[in-house]
């Protein structure tokens, strides 16, 4: 049976050491989020991502804007959130409206804050083997793999999905730590063929169900980002179940990566009051 | 015995089409070269732009700069050729000096002026799929493998190499056309067992020989990026005479990828020239 990554209680303790350290800070690093529309999941996001911050020691302020709002008005608070003093992180929720670029608008974040790494500075900084400022997502990940000391270098890993927010930031950082790494996709001929010569699978395909036991290499790392709402439950893309009694280890939906995006969150706002504020 | 896929032949006749829209334009379209040092490779490559450039009606300008240049002197140079009304497109030739960070220098060109994709803008819009501005040379490769009409979507497509410059954007490139990719490298464990697989092999790893008749799967496309030079005779990865017994195609070194490259910086600056002077 698996080792079961536990992405809750993993979190748990970065709060923990967070809270502390921030506790130590002169002042309060403060996050910004921006919420655009009333979409469900993305209000429960923010909710969650709001009271993990206050309960870090982290000045969390909230902009919910209505639907109609423009691209130069949403631009427009950016801006001034570029230049708020008691602001050191900005979180644009996703998806914006189908009227607004989301390109254009988290290319307006100021660099220091920008706490997913969603820049164009910050990707082509990614793409240039440069973490400095990573999605929260990909970086949960990752630190869950340390922790459970998997190894990394010169295996396999294939993740499935290719966004631009967990699919291609996942697999460029898993290239830097010398993984060799297969992205798949809807598109993928035989993706069975694939995942069972994986060392490490990070399913990010949003597809219930998806990876299956038989799909699984026997002692492999099975990572589960998908979270999809079936009768009011989260599923992920992994036969959690069953998959477990094949793969080395696995991370339970909920509780594995979930967890881990919000506390990458903290620490990824902690680190731009750090650059902001500097080393004190 | 593989189709043998000629860049030399498919540069030609993308350079005649070029020089006849480009003799059409109301003015010449300008590339500004800057070379900084006395690498002899680096002199060699933009002597052939410089040729190749003159050859298809575009203005070439170069700038050799001395080894001790200053990073803000060259970021001076660039902000100047940045506001040249006769220079469409700033090519600064790689290596530079170890003094000077490359990634500022490159951040420094107007993102119109991009020729070779290398802006942090390019960069991040290329992750995102978008191929407004693409580096020379995986953008040949690309071209190849269209004007030989060979499958991209839903095959398997094996990078060798992870550099900024080829590795990575073909990567990207094939992504976007749905392919399955794989990136190896240095630190792959079986490299035979994933170019097996290969439907596509880019070998850009600048080893010579490295890819073996043996590791190549039988009918597959083995695009050689490696140009080594030994003996004074310019190597690929790949041991070609052997492979293209089991490639259904293959490019030579030179005469493949090459010229190619060439053909795009071409084909680059006269977007250059159009995203700055409008589609007239």
């Amino acid at each position: 049976m698996a080792t079961i990554l536990d992405g809750k209680k993993a979190a748990e303790a970065i709060r923990s050491q967070l809270r502390d350290e921030i506790s130590r800070l002169g002042k309060k690093p403060g996050l910004a989020a921006i919420i655009v529309g009333s979409n469900p999941a993305s209000k429960m996001y923010v909710d969650i991502k709001e009271r993990t911050c206050r309960e870090t020691g982290i000045l969390s302020e909230r902009y919910s804007l209505p639907e109609a709002t423009t691209e130069s008005g949403l631009t427009e608070l950016i801006k001034s959130l570029n230049s708020k003093k008691t602001i050191h992180a900005i979180l644009v929720q996703l998806p914006l409206p189908k009227h607004i670029s989301e390109h254009r608008i988290l290319s307006a974040i100021e660099a220091s804050k920008d706490v997913d790494g969603f820049t164009s500075h910050s990707k082509s900084q990614l793409l240039a083997g440069n973490e400095s400022s990573v999605p929260c997502t990909p970086k949960g990940i990752i630190r869950l793999l340390e922790l459970y000391k998997i190894p990394i270098e010169g295996k396999n890993a294939v993740i499935i999905g290719r966004s631009e927010i967990v699919g291609k930031p996942t697999a460029l950082m898993l290239l830097n730590r010398n993984a060799t790494v297969t992205i798949c996709h809807s598109k993928t001929a035989n993706l069975r063929e694939h995942t069972l010569k994986a060392d490490i699978i990070v399913a990010a395909a949003g597809k219930p169900g998806l990876v299956t036991a038989e799909m699984v290499r026997q002692g492999s790392a099975v990572i589960d980002v998908g979270t999809t709402k079936v009768n009011g439950r989260l599923i992920g893309d992994v036969d959690y179940e069953k998959a477990r009694e094949k793969a080395g280890w696995i991370t339970p939906v909920p509780g594995g990566v979930g967890p881990m995006t919000v506390a990458m969150l903290l620490e990824n706002t902690l680190q731009c009051y750090k650059n902001i504020e500097g080393e004190k």
